[in-house]
């Protein structure tokens, strides 16, 4: 949130606080470049709220993890607190048992559409050929209309709805959870749609770096009324071990690119449908065309805020559903729709059953 | 977007343009106070895609609107186009008689919660003594998962899940819908739950102005990569209106006042729980204290770009579930926490009885 023309500087700008640390720091100030005006703004190298597991320890034995390392939270209050009530998934500390219904998640999915993410633990749960009868598959959060989840084994699936703020709320909210649930040796994967920028429809990009509408990697946040920037920054191994996985399936195109996340569909993203247009179609394309230079291989708008509230932990796969620089409407055949949109979960179900070492 | 210390001078900051001309127009620049570096930004008066009704044109009668005041879009490339698809609603102009299908609506009411929300399409239809069957009322948009929307009459009731980026992609759709069906003389109303500031939990809150996290009456929306702030500002007649109709109904607390709209649930509104916490409760209580001194009653999060969109005929009414001065969990019981969600829409269902002639 930085005005156009007023720029940090690069050498001066950040008190770069340790994540251990942080919620002990006071705000940083830092001087614009052009005139020195003092600026309350805080850069966080990292939040990092799931630690890596190291890849030996989940990969030596199905059923056993090694070297625990646990989701934890950055919150001094949390524990004091005599009651933890996660309002929006309807789940308590005191109205349920967290540590037995998931202590042992490895995995948690999330993405956008309640339908997509209900077929995925379906799909899942035939996937690790768990025993458990397909209709007993229920809604974990069936009290609210927020959110819904499911889980099948160690796999924990979670809508989240669009957007980043309603993103942001179920990863509080989840990240809680594990952390009430003790879960260790957590990968938290988004998995959804989004627009493509200069490749084909039906292309999965991995996210290597999510940046925002200005093609920077941060992700800002207003806490009280000072303005707070969160690296975006993702694990590269784990970036690479799912292009790995994706090269197994047959007819899968995948590439590794930055995914831009805006905090809109229509204007944000440069469309030129929509109730709003204040721009013109050679306007759109110059923005969109900056894009790809700066690396922007598809937009969605939840990247910048998971990527910075989960840390090295985790992975963004999204497949497109159109050209941007083609068109503006999403105007796919329904099955070819529902065709691409089980890509990402395609690549996740292998992934998973690589990790659990049910792939020879 | 402005950072904190890098203000706009108010009096040379803006090209006031008028909404009739707004896309025509080229960004704007305007330079720092402190340091004259030059931003790229437009501060648009009011936006005002629907144009309020004169009172007494909808009052006159019952059953004939005169004086119509359609709802316009602002985009040139919109009835050019050979289709338009409303891809998150389910709905297109080749698919659907959006004339026959919408083209009376009068009311608009939006809300957070599909459940809350068709409960209250079920209540109107009851109120406002229709005909058709109640199994009869179905989710027009059934075909996705992403919003539901319902028609009783002359009243179409939408959820919008929560949050500014889920409202506005909702809002972009239905204004170009209202458009493409030709409505006129239409009042849209949000109804929803709010957190409130110094005020008894239960208390119905109608907003006079949205403000943003920095108390300030403005939507910053990023077009392309320009930065856009426009008008919250709300139709002071209809919040009278509103607040008259308060007064009929017996035991129900009811004020006009400020309202917060924030990105976040948790650090955004200052909360001690969630995963992330880097302030103190004596941070927290002094930024809740300043914003009711301030004028906030409430805080919600989505009241700035809804008044941003849609103008001069719009009302925000949010019930308070907790007093943010005491606590920041809602802990009510499940029939007070029922009670208090129907009370926006008993009041808005006195409203649009009202203005139909309904009530005597």
């Amino acid at each position: 949130m930085l005005a156009p023309g007023c720029e940090l500087d690069p050498d001066q700008e950040v008190v770069r606080t340790r994540p251990e640390d942080y919620f002990l720091r006071p705000p940083s100030h830092a001087p614009c470049t052009a005139c020195g005006t003092v600026m309350t703004i805080h850069i966080v190298e990292r939040m990092a709220l799931v630690i890596p597991a190291s890849n030996s320890s989940m990969r030596s034995d199905r059923n056993t993890y090694v070297g625990k390392r646990f989701v934890h939270v950055k919150n001094a209050y949390l524990d004091s607190m005599d009651e933890d009530i996660l309002y929006h998934l309807d789940l308590g500390t005191k109205t349920h048992n967290l540590l037995a219904m998931f202590g042992d998640v490895k995995f948690v999915c999330v993405g956008g559409s309640p339908n997509r993410m209900k077929a995925f633990a379906l799909f899942m749960h035939k996937e690790l050929g768990l025993e458990e009868a397909e209709e007993d598959i229920k809604d974990i959060c069936a009290g609210t209309d927020r959110y819904c989840m499911y889980k099948t084994g160690p796999v924990l699936t979670i809508s989240h709805v669009m957007v980043i703020p309603s993103i942001s709320i179920m990863l509080h909210e989840l990240i809680t959870l594990l952390h009430h649930a003790r879960c260790y040796d957590v990968t938290i994967i988004r998995i959804g749609t989004s627009g493509g920028i200069g490749i084909a429809p039906g292309t999965v990009v991995i996210t290597d770096i999510a940046v925002d509408s200005f093609f920077k990697p941060r992700f800002e946040q207003v806490i009280l009324d000072n303005i707070v920037t969160r690296s975006t920054e993702l694990d590269k191994e784990l970036s690479e071990e799912l292009f790995n996985c994706s090269k197994e399936i047959p007819n899968f195109p995948t590439l590794i690119g930055h995914t831009m996340c805006t905090y809109d569909f229509y204007e944000g993203q440069g469309r030129l449908d929509g109730a709003l247009c204040s721009f013109s179609r050679d306007k759109k394309l110059d923005y969109l065309k900056r894009a790809y230079k700066a690396g922007v291989r598809n937009i969605e708008m939840e990247s910048t805020v998971f990527t910075a509230m989960c840390g090295l932990c985790a992975a963004v796969v999204c497949v497109t559903l159109l050209n941007r620089l083609d068109c503006d409407q999403i105007n796919l055949p329904h099955d070819v729709l529902v065709e691409y949109q089980q890509r990402p979960q395609l690549l996740i179900s292998n992934f998973i059953r690589r990790r659990l070492g049910l792939c020879d």
